[in-house]
């Protein structure tokens, strides 16, 4: 198994409200919308999320969800300053995500923040001066304290 | 804010467990591994896989996470072939992962399988014949049936 992740697929308790959110209020394009079923939105290279019923999902994963549980993930988004993570921050909170954390300084050397969706997924809004993305998209990572 | 998503991070119980499961058991790469902190794995173009502890994520993203409940999420893996899909389901069992639905033909017409982790996070194996990714990384789907 090489180690790679195509598609990340969040279970939604109401697809219409997270499609208000993504492709609404964020301005995202859809990749494929089937309404009523399924919303794949590119977000990388080779990368997609879905968003996909938390029952369908719960079936077909054999998994058994605790409603209300907020997801145990965060899903990164690299940004290139601290002024940038407070204003993806804001423009979140005006599509209509939840502010959780206001940008800060981060023990490790960086600046973060957080916000949630619809679904409470955590997402964290990140600087991080010691991350650096190759040409060639082979990451480097290392401490920027 | 742009549509992209950059490090994805699992909130897991026990990282010794973990980083047996994924650099051990399915013998990825870290790309930074800081002992009992957290660990990174290259996973495309550009993408982290972090673990991290649960308690630790927990805290810096101000969610309540119920134990035990098993994440709504799926981290989708695609493969070439059907007879992919089954072998990496079998390499996932061997390096310590339960297969939850082994290999079958699903209804939008690819054929794919369920593993989970050590923590519950399903990952399912995909063949998408109607899956295609551009040389520069952009992700044409449609339906393959």
């Amino acid at each position: 198994m090489q180690p790679h992740v195509d598609v990340l697929t969040l279970g939604v308790r109401d697809l219409e409200v997270s499609r208000r959110f993504y492709l609404d209020g964020l301005k995202w394009a859809a990749t494929l919308d089937v309404a009523s079923e399924v919303v794949f939105i590119q977000v990388g290279h080779g990368l997609l999320l879905a968003l996909y019923d938390i029952e369908k999902l719960e079936a077909e994963a054999d998994a058994d969800y605790q409603s209300g549980a907020v997801p145990p993930i965060s899903l990164g988004h690299n940004v290139h300053s601290e002024e940038e993570v407070d204003a993806v921050l804001a423009q979140a909170g005006t599509a209509g995500g939840s502010i959780i954390a206001p940008g800060r300084k981060m023990s490790w050397g960086g600046y973060s923040g957080y916000f949630a969706d619809p679904d409470g997924f955590r997402w964290e809004v990140v600087y991080n001066p010691g991350l650096i993305v190759d040409a060639d998209g082979t990451v480097r990572i290392g401490s920027a304290a």
